[in-house]
């Protein structure tokens, strides 16, 4: 059985009817026959304050939500569009999880992120998808996630403001149905790929090996 | 051995330096002890017109590089930034490519770069590698690579007008070669656990079963 | 006199040290002798819940930072870069005046940030700053900015993690010297030449004659 | 009378229907009645190098192309989406416009695009429209260009591959419709304002201020 999280980072706590939540939720029921469990967390019914660490203490809810990215096979993002664009609440996702570097293993260096896979959910009334879901899917591969191809599945509709997706019965627009199940079937099968074969990539012998025909030695956190 | 094409996307036609093809050459020699044999292919010396079919006729040169992009393992995009964003010819490279998605297995119905790692490198003067990395690394995953984590490499200058990796002594670059050693490490695994593991997506069969929950019933070709 | 306001997109909340607020300074300092009084706000100083309308309600302190936006006849937002664009508290404030839309003037049906002029500053260690800025001054183009030439000015390190602004001693650093005069002038001469002239184009009407041409009669407040 | 010149970038030479020609021209038919002569450059059709100076010699047709910019009022870029941004033909339009920096006017430091206003229109069967138009607009500012309020329009389909703009009806599609008649009535309004009143930054004096603070003392064509 794979473990997947479904950070959804709408700007709307519950229980406001969200958009993504709604594609997120059929991409997890396309999963869940594949042998894949889903836990979604919507960001914004908890206390997540700005910040780059992975602990601001005080109420900070950001840990329990970290622990559980951490403890799955599979990473999802689902964001909506705001001018042009992903969610803020899906930015401030990304910045915490900058904090993730800091966890390296202590012996490969690899980030925590590592060997698992991540994928992108985006919802709007119109334009953006690809803008939100490129710059999502590059940072989560920098965070550690091996993307597979076809890793995204959005619903957009047409030029300026209009209805979104459930109210615009996008539940039964082709291209994005097409789109999450190529998603959800390539997001299982690199995920337990992954899984069962980890890269074994050593990032801290790597970087020694650089830092030897390199001039500016930074500070190891700095690297 | 696994093949790697390197496709280098700078405005300049040989014999003109090409710094992005200094740091392409370096990310090469690092894979070759991996077991990697990396060709070079250095758009701007063919003669590639403008559009999204994988043939326009004539004295159309793409084909010859599209075979060799189809026989790769590995596909690494290199290019310069210009104006913050990737160049014309990594624009031409991907609308070149956009023609694949018309070549699907007839049986899977998978594009003809699944199972293929992709890669960017990336180099200018100033700000931008971000952009031209995540736009490109997008593009490849929707045309079925695999990124695997840390997927690209780059070297800028800071803010403004400046020398070129070359000349500012970019290939002692602390950063830029730790990156360099990640990414061709990643690929190089990724790239052979897919090769031994290919991706048994049916992207044939899913789309007939997006078909049946959908109300557009667009041509085929146009999905 | 013109009133600027300057709009600090930083994730930290005062007294922290704002890298981006030392460079908006010396922004406020170059046009100060051309007749310009800028009013700094520190968004993360305030209470600004996540969402899309001028005023949330209960102890959302959006609407007094909304007033002092519509007071302005420049308005500039600075942003640090993480993980390659611009803050969640940058993205917080463009959603926030999204609302601005809603507060359109009866008779010519402009949106209350017409007949003011945009500028952008950006800070980062590192690589995004013409992400950062394009995406921000588009956005204030669509709420009713004018943007003069060359109204963005920034800071960047070399690729990858590294000092900032002020530790880099980027306060010396020549392009992004120049940038900020550019800007400051150029700020300053189009906010007069627009508060002497204001833009007379009448949304309104234009709005009706679209209409007339169109299928899709799509409802007031969804255009 | 105001001159208008509207770069089309789509990647396919005349005879061919260009959409994106298609909205470009509906936008110079509004923009006739407010006194502007829009003269329509469709680039696909000259030899126009990849390279960032204004005369790459040989049959380089861009200069006469460049002159045309030069000698107008408004300077609109139109472009087709591919893969999510910008076509390669825009790409390599702006970057042919890089060359421009060099042409300052000896005595103020003004680029060639100072005190013209700039606006870009965006077709495409799917999302992507706002990359594009802030990318293009942003660099636009950088050349010199003023940009207006709302001084983008285009028209894209849902979600996925689809019809394009004259096939879809787009030309009845309200919010193309009204965000042109917003575009062509603020870069009228604009372009007539900055020609009677010019700006008149002296942008060589403030590099010279600059240089006075900094510790970079990067050669002149390096700024």
């Amino acid at each position: 059985m794979l473990q997947a999280v479904a950070l959804n980072c709408t700007l709307k706590p519950s229980p406001e009817t969200s958009h993504t939540q709604a594609l997120m939720d059929k991409l997890a029921g396309l999963m869940r026959p594949l042998g894949v469990n889903t836990e979604s967390v919507r960001i914004a019914d908890y206390h997540v304050p700005f910040g780059v660490a992975s602990d601001l203490g005080g109420e900070d809810q950001w840990p329990t939500i970290y622990a559980r990215i951490r403890a799955a096979d599979i990473v999802i993002i689902g964001t909506p569009i705001w001018m042009g664009v992903r969610s803020a609440v899906a930015q401030l996702v990304v910045e915490r999880l900058d904090g993730s570097y800091s966890h390296a293993d202590p012996d490969t260096g690899q980030f925590p992120l590592y060997n698992k896979v991540g994928g992108v959910v985006v919802t709007g009334n119109e334009d953006g998808a690809h803008a939100a879901a490129g710059t999502t899917l590059f940072n989560l591969s920098h965070f550690g996630c091996t993307i597979p191809p076809n890793a995204d599945c959005y619903w957009v509709g047409d030029a300026g403001p209009g209805p979104s997706y459930l109210d615009a019965g996008g539940e039964r627009h082709m291209y994005t149905n097409k789109a999450a199940r190529f998603m959800a079937h390539n997001l299982v099968y690199v995920a337990d790929l992954l899984k069962r074969n980890p890269i074994p990539t050593r990032l801290a012998d790597l970087t020694e090996e650089a830092r030897a025909e390199s001039d500016d030695q930074c500070p190891p956190e700095m690297n």
